[in-house]
This record gives structure tokens, C-alpha cells and sequence, in this order.
């Protein structure tokens, strides 16, 4: 079957992670390479917002050796948002704008590189696309740090993130048992508000007991004040310290969220650290029912783009996910996302398959009950071979002559504008 | 001059960095390789702590792999603490305690790797073993991430917190000026109570000027309300984004902290930030005045412990202190401690010196002014010129089979007490 020919846009959604743009180097490096299919490779800048407001830019104008940079540059070279089209049931003008500038510009393929929502954007567009009959495919790319994407074993964002939290909780944790003055807490906030995968990924750095981290709060267990406390107290009495890593979307049993103003303990004496986030919740709780002092470690977006200790097999993932969105749009495939397949054995090995993007958009995958120690506040030994092979190998980092590593400049020269608003 | 011959004991005191270890690798491993002089080579556990109370450990039943991963393990291996001796002028008990575990063990020997209130202590434990005739030598080995240390080019610790400050800032920069659907800052609060060498070292990752940070806010300069909203407002017109380096210890003209509960605007309507640090506080201002989306970074601890990317030449010049400390003690040096001298010359080399413990104790070293910017709220090109060597290099990390960073695991099984208490 002869593939379509026309221009291909690759856009990137949501928060960014670090190898979000090694999938963008994938999609690009790859298809420049099939120009009977691509006439051409735009990126949108600043993902769906990009193509909305007609705010191309194409690849061809962009310095080789900067493109090369992309797979080792952590964030969103191209530019991502968070921006909630309108539902297209409700309120075609969105889809239907996106439509116009893809027909103004010749451009048949659309690889979004992106979590739910943005698949959820690509299996809408596919459709209108089918009911104007304008021939174009639409694939998806996984990404998130969160790791909740259904019907793949893991996405890329996830290793590297999951990587430099275990591996801070792993020196943050050598600190609290280091500086010993007297009995102490330390609290470790990571992200994730649905799904504790990162909050879980702590617990690799725990090898033997007294490591930290000892208490693991992820979503999916209900926060429960008596047996947290209890839990406290008696790694303090062990250790003379307790390590706890807590996931920012943590909530108790009556579904409110802890880091949250108005969330749960806020009208207690705790409530005055509602304007924190959940670590600071929790500071607070063990600073009054335990009687130590805590500390609150959140890296924040730091966490998130932390390149310099990527994952190398998240990088590797990351651009093979890429390639195989051109590879699956020249076979034309259509309105698919690709899938990161963990093949059976003893040896991880990875490889990629398809799921229709309208199911990836409604999936949701919380941390599996499996991968939660019976006491609610620690990972287990499947949940530790689940993620090892994630993490594993040092991803390059390009140094500069200050000392600092050299991050990819793209020049996003727009294209001409073809329709206006 | 032969050289005196007993035990010699290394003790770590105050805050863990990336490389104090390494200082004490050097101080051990070149000990062990003079049995002329040193009988033994003890270590304290956690600081002055471990000699008031006699819990010593010997490093020849150390297994001598775990004693060679000295140099790449974050933290304080031997232990430490924050404990401030009662003043030798007004209650000699604490120190004379010291000196008698030491003529109960024959110590002859202190090394005291730490800042200026562990050099305050081992300069007073040295003077009351000369008035009791007790022959015994003490020197200082320096380790400080904050910087302050005055007679000292910089001191081991600080380049490894600059470099994964400026790194991290680079990173979570890319993050801002990626993920644009509104305009928003980023407060990425450091360490540094005193001195605003951490906040300064985030600057070296500003190469061009639209990069992170923007604004740098330092002890050093007084932090004057107005002119910081307009400096803020004025980069959200610019760029659409501000990224704002935070010390953690920076006040008002008054010099109220703003990171402290009561501290400045404790009592206005940013006050209920309060009871956060400075980073909360900041967000506070920038939410009210710029109507922006303001997120916190805060490292926290793993920051001064993030040997996963320290500086080789940081772990380098730390090993070199532990060693310079144990050449000047077999020629007879006492009463000093080590320092770093950068030599002249384009090329970066550094060597070490020597200065009286008792000017060290009492030097402090703020960032001066000629490396802070016109604006009051960046750093200059000479301090750029300061910090980059410092930075240089990546230390070796070894890795476990599940991915993550192998750091030592000391037995420290305490000798058989002498005194008791």
C-alpha cells in the first residue's frame, strides 16, 4: 500500500518529562528519512495550542546537530501546554480549526506525543477527519511520569523519573541517618495525584530495613491518621528516625486530598499547613504527634525533567516509541497509539505494539494492589523486578566548558500562516 | 622531626554534603599507610558526639572495598552531628571529657573535618591539651556546602551543590518555559542561611538571557518588596515566565528572615505563609501582586547529598584536604586547618594551604559584592569565572544490579570503652 503523502506534524502535550523529547527525535529523525511519505516535518508550538494558532514550525530549518541534541534534552523542546479542547460532541470549533489549518497546510499525519487527554484530542480529530473525508492518520505517543497509561506495561517519562526519586530518597536518606542529634523525620514529596507509581518508585533505594524510605503514601491507599502515627513512632523507636515518601495526591478515606486548602485536616490543628502541599500536611501531623522535628524535601518540576541522571532505557524506549509512530503511519496505520511491550523471560527485553487511541484515552492504571506491601505504606519484591529494568543504565549527558550540560536550541522559526485567525 | 606516635581519631560534624566522605577517605586511607606515627585510625560516631560518649570504631576492621567507596558515597558515613560544646571558659566539662577519652584510647591524633564551629572546637580542644601537657595535634579539615568559610579559595561541598543547583535550575527552567498555557513563575528555594553562595551557583545556568533564573534573590541583598514585584512583572512581559533562584535565608533591610514563622510579611496578608520557607513566601507575593501561577522547588536535603552528579573536581579536592591533613600532621603541624588555594594562572589548578584553626573559626566568607550583578539579582561574569572549574567534571558513580547508585555500608563496631561514662 502506498502511504500517504502529505506533511506530518508532531506535537507534545502535558507536563514534560525528560525524554519526551527524545520521542519527538524519533518521530522527527525518522521520518525526515521517508520523504515519499512526508513532504515535510512541522513541529506545533506549544502542543494543541500550536496548531490551533497556526504556530508551525518545520524541522528542515532547524540545525542538524540540534535536532541530535533533542534525544539527551530534558522538557519540551517544542513547546507543550495544558489545554482542554472543547468537547467535540458539544462544540466542533476546536477540532474543526485544527482541521482547517491541517487542510491549509497540507498536513496528513499527526504523531501527539502526550498522556489520556491527548489521546483523547487525536482519536477525536481522527474521527472528524473520517466524517469530512479528509485523508490524514493520527498516532499516538505515550508519555508521562505518572505511569497510569493502560494497555502499556510502562510509559517513557517514567523510568528516568522513577530513577532520581529512588535515587534522592536513596541520598536524602543517607543524610537523615547521618546527622543524628536528635530522633528526626524527613518527609520526601513526590508527584503524582492519581497514581502513587512515582511515590512507589522510592522504595527501590530500600534494600535492607533500615534504609529509607520506611513509610511509602501513595494515593491508593487511603491516609489513615492512627496508623500513620503508630507507623512513626515505631521506626522511631527502631531507628531513631523515620524516612517517609509521600506522594502528592494522597487522600484519606473519604476521598479528600491532604495538600489541598479545605483538604482533609484542615479545620485541625494541622490546618494551617493546608497552603503547603501534602508533605507539608504530614510535617506538621508528625511534628505534633510524634514531638520531632521534620524536614520537607519536594523537588518539584525538577524531578520531572531530570536529565542528568535519566534513565538510559527510558531514553532508548523513548526514541524507539517514536520511530515506531512513522513506522506504524507508513504501514498507514491509523488512529492508533503505540505500546511499550515487556516480552516474557528472564532478561528484560521491550518491544512495541498498537492499542486503538480511543481506549488509551479512557484507561487509567493506579498502582496494581500486588505492587503495595501488606501493610499499605511499602512496595514489594514484584513491584521492585516490575521496575529495576526501568532505571537501568546512565543516559549521556553533553558537557559544556562551564561544567554544566549542553541542552538542545531549536530556533522555531514559524511558517507562514496560511489561513490568520 | 619524628613524628608523635598514638591513635588517631577522624570525627565529621554538621550538615552531610556530597563529598565529605571523600575527605575523610583521604584522611583514613593515607593514615593506614603510616603505621610509623598512627597505632590506630579511629573514627567518631556522629561527630564530637561519638568522643563525649566514647563510641569509637576501628577502621582496620573496616572491609577495605567499603573504606575505598568512601569517595563516591554522599553524607556522613562515620556519622555526625549538630551539637555545640558547652564554652571551655565557662565550663570546662565537655572538653575535659574529650581529653580524657583521648589519653583512655592514646589519641594523639584529631582530625575534624567540618566548618567554622568544628574548627572553633578542635582549636579550644587543642589549647587545653597543651595547658594539661597532653602532646596531641589537631587539625582541621574543611567541608561546608554553604561556602563561608573565609582563608579558603572555596571549600569541599560546594561544588557539587552549585553544579546540581545550577543543573537542576537549568532543567526545571526548560520545564517553565515549556509547559506555556498561561503565564507562570517558578520559586526554586536552596540551602544557605547565611551566605548566598548556593543561590549565586544556580546563575551559572543563565548562558543566554531569556534563560533560568531570572532573578536570583540572596541574603546578601536585602530583599525590598517593591523593587522585586516590578522585576518580576517586568520578565513575565518579557519572556511570559520568571524563574526566581531562592535562598532560603534571605531577609529585609531589617533583617527579618522571610522563611520563618513571625519573619517579615509574617503579619500581613502574605503571612500565612509563614509557616513555610522562604520559597512559600515568595509564591505568596508573586500569587498576590503578578497574578500568576507561582510553583515551589525545594531540594531540600537531597540537595547537599546529591552525589549521583557531583563534581569530579569536588570529590578530587576533597580527598586532597583528608590527605594534606595527614601530611601536615606527620610533619609536626598543629593547630591548623587545611585550606584551598586557587593559583594564579588562566588554567584552573588548586593546591593546599594552611591557616591558625582560630582565625578559621572565626572567619566568614559572604558572596562579595564584586560577584553580584548591578540589579542586586544576578551574578557576574567573575563569579561565573569563579564557580566553573568547581563544577567541572563527572564523579564516578558506581551502580547496583537494580539500577541505582551502590554507596558504602560501614560496619562501625565501637571499641571496647575505656572509661565509660
Amino acid at each position: 500500500m502506498a502511504a500517504i503523502k502529505g506533511k506530518a506534524v508532531v506535537a507534545q502535550s502535558g507536563g514534560p518529562t525528560a525524554v519526551i523529547n527524545a520521542s519527538a527525535y524519533g518521530v522527527v529523525q525518522t521520518a525526515q528519512k521517508h520523504p515519499e511519505a512526508f513532504t515535510a516535518v512541522y513541529g506545533a508550538l506549544n502542543g494543541i495550542l500550536g496548531v490551533l494558532n497556526e504556530e508551525l514550525f518545520d524541522f528542515a530549518r532547524e540545525d542538524a546537530k540540534e535536532i541530535d541534541r533533542l534525544w539527551r534534552t530534558p522538557s519540551a523542546a517544542l513547546g507543550s501546554c495544558r489545554h482542554k479542547l472543547k468537547s467535540l460532541e458539544k462544540d466542533r470549533t476546536d477540532y474543526q480549526r485544527i482541521l482547517d489549518v491541517f487542510k491549509a497546510h497540507d498536513i496528513r499525519y499527526f504523531f501527539y506525543i502526550g498522556g489520556n487527554d491527548s489521546m483523547d484530542t487525536a482519536a477525536r480529530l481522527g474521527k472528524l477527519a473520517l466524517e469530512e473525508k479528509y485523508e490524514m492518520i493520527a498516532i499516538g505517543v505515550p508519555k508521562t511520569i505518572d505511569n497510569d497509561l493502560a494497555f502499556t506495561d510502562h510509559c517513557p517519562g517514567y523510568g528516568s523519573v522513577a530513577k532520581y526519586t529512588a535515587t534522592s530518597v536513596m541520598e536524602a536518606g543517607l543524610d537523615t541517618a547521618a546527622l543524628y542529634t536528635h530522633d528526626t523525620c524527613t518527609v520526601h514529596e513526590v508527584m503524582g495525584r492519581n497514581a502513587g507509581w512515582i511515590a512507589a518508585s522510592a522504595g527501590l533505594a530500600r534494600r535492607k530495613p533500615h534504609d529509607a524510605p520506611h513509610i511509602i503514601l501513595v494515593p491508593e491507599v487511603p491516609f489513615v491518621l492512627d496508623r500513620f502515627i503508630a507507623n512513626v513512632k515505631e521506626y522511631l523507636k527502631l531507628y531513631k528516625q523515620c524516612f517517609i515518601a509521600c506522594g502528592e495526591g494522597i487522600k484519606t478515606a473519604d476521598g479528600k486530598y491532604l495538600g489541598e486548602a479545605g483538604g482533609a485536616f484542615a479545620k485541625d490543628s494541622f490546618g494551617h499547613a493546608q497552603l503547603g502541599g501534602a508533605g507539608d500536611v504530614i510535617r506538621a501531623i508528625v511534628e505534633k504527634e510524634a514531638g520531632v522535628k521534620c524536614r520537607v524535601n519536594r523537588a518539584g518540576t525538577a524531578q520531572r525533567v531530570a536529565m542528568h541522571f535519566a534513565s538510559q532505557t527510558d531514553v532508548k524506549e523513548a526514541v524507539m516509541v517514536g520511530q515506531a509512530a512513522i513506522s506504524a503511519a507508513l504501514h498507514g496505520v491509523h488512529g492508533k497509539m503505540i505500546t511499550l511491550v515487556r516480552e516474557a523471560g528472564p532478561k528484560y527485553r521491550c518491544s512495541t505494539g498498537l492499542v486503538e487511541l480511543e481506549k488509551a484515552a479512557n484507561g487509567e492504571k493506579p498502582l496494581p494492589p500486588e505492587f503495595i506491601g501488606p501493610d499499605g505504606a511499602s512496595v514489594t519484591e514484584a513491584f521492585k523486578r516490575y521496575l529495576s529494568p526501568l532505571v537501568a543504565g546512565a543516559a549521556d549527558v553533553e558537557t559544556g566548558e562551564d561544567g554544566l550540560p549542553v541542552y538542545t536550541r531549536l530556533v522555531r522559526k514559524l511558517v507562514t500562516k496560511q489561513i490568520g485567525r
